[in-house]
């Protein structure tokens, strides 16, 4: 039997599961591929804290070039920008494919990698950036090729979307849950990275990039995390009949391409909407194939390593059949005019206004809205909350530069208590 | 470019969908594989009925055998078990490769089919023959081919979920609803392949191959279909918190397969619940990955073809990097020691009796499943039924062979006044 031997780079959480699934799994995956995934070489500055997996002592290395020197393949898991693109750079330079689940170097450094992948002539996958263990990159580049696609939405950061879960379920305010989650190791000490929403966009940026054939990465994404909100909205979202996800979206609408990141009210029906606690999902939509959805878990040692151990036995294939670059890391071919700013986008919108409760208030906010041809699908305001009140609006689509106007009006009313909140909507 | 010709055979539904996609999506998928699509010919007996797709007059043909002459690749897409079979053969013996949604002849005849793919040297691909338009083939042999597969449960057949939704939404019964899909076009005239659980067979035999590295079929398997659903019994598990679907079940217990196509209780709260219509889910259980969905349309001209599409984008790949059986139809790596027959299966079950209502009748009942061992989770009996009052049950894990005993001695009870309704009930 063939054997593709694997380096692999970067000994914490993801590294252990990739090398546990190698040692445990690989009698399977050879039946599956006729092709035997050797591990070769474990290499980490830190090879002595006990992982949880027993790796033959004379496979550590402190090394990263001895990973690379003694394998046909390398698994880039160190993470960050700097090391990692070195790494990365320094295996194609001798000839070796590579592996990695780097969303965040994939998003900043996406195009000069894969240039040097095509210079080198090797193969460069990256199943694990997005979704986990789901396996969306496949789906979307192989499995759904003949379509055009319409949508994407994503939930995508596992921390953010048990957070949200968490506060609709136990009625919790986010900075409650966050402590908790970070207590539980569900958060980062600094969690600006997931809850700041910057690792959904990196993800919605790789998405939108095979969708459309033009590595966009995040620069001008529309970006917005799930750190103010208020528990309120959530609320009011699910009297209303929404959730609250916080989506990756990117949309094809009349020929450009609209890419966001936000806390989004989605109706409770949609399956997307059920995708609860660490949990990712991600709905694409094809002109031929409709809606499809792909569900999974997004993070954590063994999922990931799941689709680290596709991509390895994905090269493993080509290696049994004598190729390479069969699917390169990138190919363009853009599909799109322009991408639209976040102002031009038109969808609903829900708004939540906190003014003083006197005659005239619904008048005067409305008459902003009119002014603006932004119509009102549902209004509510309970009784009894005092002399400060919850106003909640609800609008048919309208161009956000519309609501933002709007918001600025209604932020100058007199009566205005508190900076107007605003979430999406999207009908799934 | 490069070009990989087309020959499409059957110009029916799905030929016409694949058509459809080929004439409008080859720029795009050009622009992602490289490779440009050209359909050469599409042959069927009937090339004069408007199938609402513009072919050039020069690419139609009466004669299967001229696509297979004017292509590299030949589409069938006749169906049947004897026609497309031979024609797949010839296709095979000049050399071409082949692409099939027939998911009956692949359970009745794919280790024949793939053993003459082998001998001449070609790829055989198959994934629209499940689940429609959702890559679930492609997400099991490759996306999750690290995985040791626990378990995979399918609603794969749109008729019977179409009827077991508007059943429950309607309050329905079965046959009133069955003859209203047929009117719609959702069932056959014959509707016997989907409501009695075969449709759903074939594709559960596919799927269990692929996982298991054996080529089943579906002899021996437990097949049951809806045609005798009672409503009663799906408002019943509505009010215990389940649902009923038509689940094609694939499990790896203790080293052993258990496979079954039945109408089964999943709880409400479970994703795979929230399946519809006519759409179709996959849930595959993973040993690394955990749970993962897969949604979408599980049939119709246009998701089909995405699929097919799809395959043919495979091929164009590996045309262009010059393999072949880069991933062959199928790969033999038996991983399981047996089969385990229905009988020896442990689940959960559901049970309703009718019997009269009189002192000493669930003392009687319950008696029975005792001394069998049979553990009671819930009973449900409501008052005013009149005479004769459902009895409703629910068990913890039992062996289906006491569940099965416990039934014959329950029907022989003087107070029973009807069958005895059993379900199994699956924790997804």
């Amino acid at each position: 039997m063939k054997e593709l031997k694997v380096g692999v780079v970067g000994f914490g959480t993801v590294g252990a599961g990739v090398v546990d699934n190698l040692l445990r799994n690989r009698d399977v995956i050879a039946k599956r591929t006729g092709v035997m995934l050797t591990l070769t070489c474990v290499a980490d500055l830190d090879t002595t804290t006990d992982r949880g997996v027993a790796v033959p002592p004379e496979l550590l290395s402190n090394d990263a070039a001895e990973a690379i020197r003694r394998s046909d393949v390398v698994v880039e898991l160190v993470g960050g920008t700097t090391f990692a693109k070195k790494l990365i750079l320094d295996a194609f330079a001798a000839g070796k494919s590579v592996v990695t689940a780097n969303k965040a170097l994939l998003a900043l450094h996406g195009e000069e990698l894969f240039a040097a992948a095509e210079r080198n002539g090797v193969d460069f996958y990256y199943e694990a950036s997005v979704a986990g263990g789901i396996p969306v990159i496949k789906a979307l580049r192989e499995g759904l090729v003949a379509n055009r696609i319409n949508r994407i939405f994503g939930i995508m950061n596992g921390t953010c979307n048990y957070i949200l879960t968490r506060m609709e379920r136990e009625g919790a305010d986010f900075a409650e849950v966050l402590a908790d989650a970070q207590r539980l190791g569900y958060a980062e000490a600094n969690p600006s990275l997931d809850i700041d929403g910057f690792d959904t966009a990196h993800k919605t940026a790789i998405l939108a990039a095979l969708a459309y054939g033009h590595w966009f990465g995040i620069e001008g994404m529309n970006i917005e995390g799930i750190r103010d909100l208020k528990l309120a909205d959530l609320n009011y979202a699910s009297e209303l009949g929404y959730r609250i996800k916080l989506l990756g979206v990117i949309k094809n609408v009349d020929g450009a391409v609209q890419m966001s990141v936000r806390p989004t009210l989605i109706p409770k029906a949609a399956l997307l909407a059920g995708i609860s606690d660490v949990f990712n999902g991600v709905m694409i939509e094809g002109d031929f194939v409709g809606q499809t959805l792909f569900y999974g878990r997004g993070a954590g040692r063994q999922a990931t390593a799941s689709a680290v151990v596709a991509d390895l036995a994905d090269l493993a294939l080509n290696f049994a059949a004598g190729t390479r670059r069969r699917i390169p890391a990138f190919r363009k071919g853009e599909q799109f005019d322009s991408v639209t700013p976040a102002g031009e986008c038109v969808s609903r919108f829900y708004l939540r206004l906190q003014v003083a409760e006197c005659p005239g208030v619904i008048a005067a906010v409305t008459k902003i809205l009119a002014d603006r041809q932004i119509s009102i699908s549902s209004l509510i305001q309970h009784e009894n909350q005092g002399e400060n009140v919850s106003l909640v609006i609800l609008t048919h689509p309208a161009p956000e530069k519309e609501i933002r106007g709007a918001m600025t009006e209604l932020s100058s009313l007199s009566v205005n208590r508190a900076p107007v909140r605003m979430f999406r909507i999207e009908e799934v």
